[in-house]
C-alpha cells in the first residue's frame, strides 16, 4: 500500500523537493571538497518564492545551479491561454537543477521534477499534474556514460510502467532538440509532462514515479563525473566545451518553454539564468574535423540513438 | 534634382549596399593592418544568396561581421501573415553588420540597412520600403562617443527632414530593449522600418536617404575605435565586457525580430549568428559595485538619454 495515500501530495512533493535540494547541494559539495553553494532566498510578489543555490568556479563545476521554488496565485491572461483553462488560482512547485562542469570530459546536466495545481474559486482542486525529466549533455562522448545515464532512468521507469521509458525517451529526443540546428542538445534521457490522475492511475501512484526519479538524479549523474573529471584535457578540447554551450544557450533562449515563459511571466531572471553556462563561445562556421572526436559527438546528435 | 530619378530602385540600392560592403571591409581591414576577412558566398534554395564576411582573432576586432544579400521568391504564409499581405512575390536585400573589438573601451556597433519590394501576379511593384538603422553598445560609457555617434546619424537624418532624428532615436530605444532586463542593450543610434513612398515623400527621397545613412557609418563609427582601440585594460574590465555581451545575445536570441524571422524562414544560421560575440560569459546574479565605470553604464541603459 502506498505510503502517500491520504496524504496533501502538495506537501509530500514541497517537502520532498526541497531534501533533494540539500542532498544534492551535499553531494556535489562533497565533491568540490571545500567550494560551497551560496544560497539566495527570494519572495515572489504576488505569492510564494523560492531557494537558488549556485556553485560558482568550483573544482568540478564551473557553474552549478540547484533551485526549489513554490509559487501560488492567479493566472495572467497569457498563462490561462497556455494551460487551456478558465481557472485562475494555481499553485506550483520544483526542482530545477543544471550543471555545467569545468571539464569537456564531464558531460552537462539538466534536471526538472515539478507539481502543479489548478483550482475553482471555493479553492478545491481541479486539475493537477506532474512534469519533469533529466537530459545530459556531453562535449565528447562516452557511450558508456550514456546508457549508465539512460538505464538509471529506464530501471525507475520499469518498476512504475514498463511503457513509461520508451515514450518518455521518445518525448526527451523530440524537446530538446535545437530545430534551426537540425540537431539534438545531447543525447537524451527523459522527459514527461501534464501528467495527470486517471481512472486508471492515482496521483499518489504519480508522486511515487516522479519522487523516484527525481531520488535517482544522483545515482544517474554522479558516477559519470567521478570517472571523468580526473581526464586530461588540452586549451583545443575546453574550447570545443564552450562551442557546444553556444548550442546550449541557443536552446534555452530560443527553445525552451520553461525558460520563455518564466521570462513572460515576471519571474526572477537570475534564477531562470542560472542554466546558462559561465563561459561560451560563438566561433563562425566552426565545424570538427571528419571522424575526430568532436564529430563523433555531432554525428551522434544528428540522429537521436536508443542507448540500451 | 535627385540622381536616382528614373533608375531602377532595386538595381541602385544593390549595387549601393555591394560597394558599402567592399568599402567598410577595405577599411576594416586597414585598422587591422595584416588580418583579412573570409568570405563566404551562398545560395539560398528558393533564390537568391548573400555574401558573408568574417574577420576572426583580429588585433582591434575579435569578430566582425559585414553581410550582404539579395533574395527573392514566394513568401511563406508565415511571412504573408507578418507582412499583413496577400501578395506572395518579394525580394529582399540588404546590408547587416556587427563588430565585436577585442577591448572592452571600444564599443560593440551594429547596423542595417534593407530593401523590400512585393509583386503581384505580373510582376508588377504593389509595395516597397526601407529598413534599417545602426546602434551601439558600449561597455564602458564615454559621453563623447555617445555623443558623436548619434551626432553624425542626426546631422544626415536633419538635411532630409528635421522629423527623422527624433522619431528614429526613439524608435531605436524603443527596439534594441531587452524586456526581462529593464535595460537597454546599449545607447542607441537610430531604428526605421517600413519606409514607403507616399504622395508626399517620393521613393528616390527615401532611397537617397538610406544611402546617405548607410554611407555614413564609418564616420560615426571609425573615429570612435581609433580613439580607444589603444586603451589600456585588465582581466576584470575584460570579463565585464563579456558578461555585458551576454546581454547583448540575450537580445538576439529572445527579442530580435530579424533574428528570430531568420531561423523560422529557413535562413543561413551562420550568417544570421555572426551577430553573436565570439566570447560570452554570464555570471549568477552579477551587479558592479555603485558608483563604478560599470555601474555608470548600467545607470544610463536603464533610462534612454538624450545624446546630443
Amino acid at each position: 500500500m502506498s505510503k502517500f495515500i491520504r496524504n496533501n501530495k502538495k506537501e509530500i512533493f514541497v517537502k520532498h523537493i526541497l531534501d533533494m535540494q540539500q542532498q544534492i547541494i551535499v553531494t556535489v559539495e562533497e565533491i568540490e571538497s571545500g567550494e560551497k553553494f551560496i544560497k539566495d532566498n527570494w519572495v515572489r510578489e504576488e505569492g510564494g518564492g523560492g531557494l537558488t543555490c549556485i556553485l560558482n568556479n568550483g573544482k568540478v563545476f564551473e557553474k552549478a545551479g540547484v533551485n526549489t521554488s513554490q509559487v501560488h496565485g492567479k493566472l495572467n491572461e497569457s498563462m490561462q491561454a497556455y494551460f487551456k483553462t478558465e481557472y485562475q488560482d494555481f499553485f506550483a512547485c520544483g526542482l530545477s537543477l543544471v550543471m555545467h562542469p569545468l571539464s569537456p570530459m564531464v558531460p552537462t546536466v539538466h534536471a526538472n521534477y515539478r507539481y502543479f495545481e489548478l483550482y475553482d474559486e471555493q479553492g478545491k482542486v481541479v486539475s493537477q499534474w506532474f512534469g519533469g525529466g533529466s537530459d545530459l549533455t556531453p562535449h565528447y562522448l562516452f557511450e558508456e556514460d550514456a546508457a549508465h545515464f539512460h538505464q538509471v532512468q529506464k530501471d525507475i521507469c520499469d518498476s512504475f510502467d514498463t511503457d513509461f521509458y520508451p515514450k518518455y525517451k521518445k518525448a526527451c529526443d523530440q524537446y530538446f532538440y535545437n530545430h534551426h540546428r537540425k540537431e539534438a542538445r545531447g543525447i537524451g534521457g527523459i522527459f514527461f509532462d501534464y501528467l495527470k490522475p486517471t481512472s486508471q492511475v492515482s496521483s499518489s501512484f504519480l508522486l511515487e514515479f516522479v519522487t523516484a526519479l527525481s531520488s535517482s538524479f544522483t545515482a544517474s549523474y554522479l558516477p559519470i563525473v567521478l570517472k571523468r573529471k580526473n581526464l586530461h584535457y588540452n586549451e583545443e578540447q575546453k574550447k570545443w566545451q564552450e562551442i557546444r554551450r553556444g548550442r546550449y544557450v541557443e536552446f534555452n533562449l530560443i527553445h525552451d518553454k520553461g525558460t520563455l515563459f518564466g521570462l513572460k511571466t515576471n519571474g526572477r531572471i537570475e534564477s531562470i539564468f542560472m542554466s546558462l553556462p559561465k563561459t561560451v563561445r560563438w566561433e563562425y562556421d566552426h565545424k570538427p574535423e571528419p571522424n575526430s572526436e568532436e564529430d563523433k559527438l555531432v554525428q551522434v546528435l544528428k540522429t537521436p540513438k536508443d542507448w540500451i
